[in-house]
């Protein structure tokens, strides 16, 4: 017998005909065996149905009442899931982030998760009910509700299933599993039936959406193994892909995936002193504004002054600009420019580690297909290349036939 | 300086335009020196909507998940004024039932109050934030969500009114007070600007839908004045009706008003034995079946055997009959009938309790527009009678009209 967390996003709880679906697929895993707690989102539309609400009345306004009204979201589907499978013979009983002693700091819409008292959980399952518990969802040591922000739910499920020593997270989503990238821009990529929980870690930092990177980065520190499931297949035997810290599974393969970026801008100030703490004069005040730098590139200083050139995300373009204007004033640049029409492309794979060569075969493809390559990253298992976002599609077709990844050379 | 409940109900805060009109009245009142703790029901359509979810799934189901799935209503609207208040720059904090510790029974759906802990608020409100409170839910001893049921907001305001010794409970509605009956039955039905505690209470027990019977209860019972106000008035200077436990009202008037109940129906069973036990015999499985009876009548006995009459409410006629006609063919009664077109029209009046020869000028007054009475019920500031629900009006009119309670005559 195992203890399995699952968790059902809000597509999969979007309607009661949805939640519905949700409650057989639960009973079915439970009538093999297993102990079943059940990680829910809100209903889709629900949460930006809240946001329209608050958006009305005071878009700036305290994240702590913000909290209190978009946790609702997630109440609603744990205890209609909960009267489904009442409904369906099967006894359940619902969790709100606080009732599941789901402790988090105080840091209200994007709050961390500090601890756990699984100790009325565990009793509802050994008295063997399902238990359903809200995701996106806790409560700061004043009782006051927070949200995990974003993806909070994946994350609740992940560190539920560690709280409970659970034997897999499961992570029912609108697709069957990872891909070797996009199948929307690569339409014969892959389904990767095991990967490592690190490359998924690069995956989903480079771009891969399947799981939140916070959720990932939880079951990498806890060794937590996750399975990625569909929840439009009609049985339980379709595809899923594990993802586990296994180490064999990390040498496997040279290239596990292409993940991609396309909400990238990047910023460049040109011809700056370059003496020691320039960098933190050009990037403290981007910081400052809780704006976030990803890739830096500096230039090799020529006649004692150099260039800067950064990356962050595009949304956030507009006000980088500004502040980059403003200390380019203060420091005498020569020029402040940049280009919100920029993408990022990487390969991701455990094996980079022990294989030389994959950096040289990755710029030798690109520049076959005449792409040009304005910025470079690297980490052990990962190489990323910024490009101007028109090529983004050819580089990941590209990199995807270079590396062999796809369906027919598997 | 004074500290003062207020409460709005579903249609005050059913749009961001109406949260922002019920900001701007809290306002006032605080700019005029006040603390102030508002109470909030759901937006108007939500609870309807969550209902909706609930019975597309199990409209049967255990009623602790329908709690929880019913009160994420005035979660969502705690939170809602609480940004709009801060938007108008005046500090304001939720809190829903659990935070409030506003601590219940475990009888989900209709759970009733026992405690408040008023520590948090008290803080809050001495530290110059307007507190606003979800109304109609609380939580159990074992941190289950409960709900009041029904008005169940109205009495959270009285309840926290009294927990806080608060100088006023103010009820904000639809229409500007309690009236002498119903203005869409007596077009010239007239404003009571003051009555006494113990009448409301008869008021709403026989039909007046301005206050609800257990927020008048647990006023009476701890002495806690309600004003009852339109949050449709512009300003704060509008009618409003004081409802307090000032002896010297109830001796005011003879008749305060004329109450009345459509949802009636009354069942007879006739020819039963009158031997001791009968009446439990033949109400016992009614109530049973949680079928509140509100009126009896037991007939003379004649040749050994006799009648039964009583009313219920409509909504349990068709199950009541079923019971009475089994409960009829075990006791071999004669015959068993019923009616669901009656209707109750009462008269209530502190001034009763001096002032003999109310009752036979009631009686008078019907029988001169030869309207018949079924049945008759009397208590000590109230008298009811059971008539056909098409003499409804004009009964109602007549009685308006005999005890001179129109606007004229006042």
């Amino acid at each position: 017998m195992a203890l399995i967390v699952q968790k059902y996003g809000g597509t999969s709880v979007g309607s009661p005909e949805r939640i519905q679906e949700v409650a057989k697929r639960v009973i079915r895993w439970r009538e093999r065996g297993n102990d079943v707690v059940v990680v829910l989102s809100a209903m889709s539309g629900e949460t930006n149905r809240l946001l329209g609400l608050i958006n009305a009345l005071n878009p700036e306004g305290a994240a702590r009442e913000k909290d209190v009204v978009l946790s609702t979201g997630e109440q609603v589907t744990i205890g209609l899931l909960s009267l489904t499978l009442e409904a369906m013979g099967c006894p359940a009983k619902s969790y709100t982030g606080q009732q599941a002693r789901l402790i988090t700091d105080s840091a209200h819409s994007k709050a961390r998760i500090r601890q756990i008292d699984d100790t009325k959980i565990r009793a509802d399952l050994d008295a063997g009910r399902v238990v359903v518990v809200a995701g996106f969802q806790g409560v700061d040591a004043d009782g006051n509700i927070t949200t995990l922000g974003r993806g909070g739910s994946d994350t609740t499920a992940v560190a539920l299933a560690v709280a409970l020593k659970a034997d897999e997270c499961q992570i029912y989503t609108d697709v069957d599993g990872v891909y070797t990238t996009d199948p929307r821009v690569v339409s014969d990529a892959s389904h990767i039936p095991k990967l490592a929980l690190e490359e998924m870690l690069e995956m989903a930092s480079q771009g891969s959406k399947v799981l939140q990177i916070r959720a990932v980065e939880f079951a990498y520190k806890y060794d937590m193994p996750i399975r990625v499931l569909s929840s439009f297949d009609d049985g339980d035997n379709g595809k899923s892909t594990l993802v586990t810290r296994e180490e064999d599974i990390m040498e496997e393969v040279m290239v596990r995936g292409v993940a991609f970026n396309r909400d990238e801008a990047q910023l460049t100030i040109k011809g700056v002193p370059d003496k020691p703490g320039v960098a933190f004069d050009i990037l403290g005040p981007i910081s400052d504004a809780n704006i976030e730098v990803d890739m830096i590139l500096q230039n090799v200083s020529t006649e004692g002054t150099t260039d800067f050139t950064f990356t962050i995300n595009r949304s956030d373009y507009a006000e980088a600009m500004r502040i980059l204007e403003a200390t380019g004033e203060s420091l005498g640049a020569s020029k402040v420019k940049g280009d919100d029409r920029i993408a990022k492309v990487s390969i991701v794979g455990g094996g980079m580690r022990s294989h030389a060569g994959v950096a040289s075969q990755m710029f030798k493809a690109l520049s076959k297909e005449a792409i040009n390559i304005r910025m470079i990253s690297t980490s052990e298992i990962k190489i990323s290349v910024v490009v101007d976002e028109k090529y983004l599609e050819l580089a990941v077709r590209t990199l995807h036939e270079a590396f062999g990844l796809s369906e027919q050379s598997a």
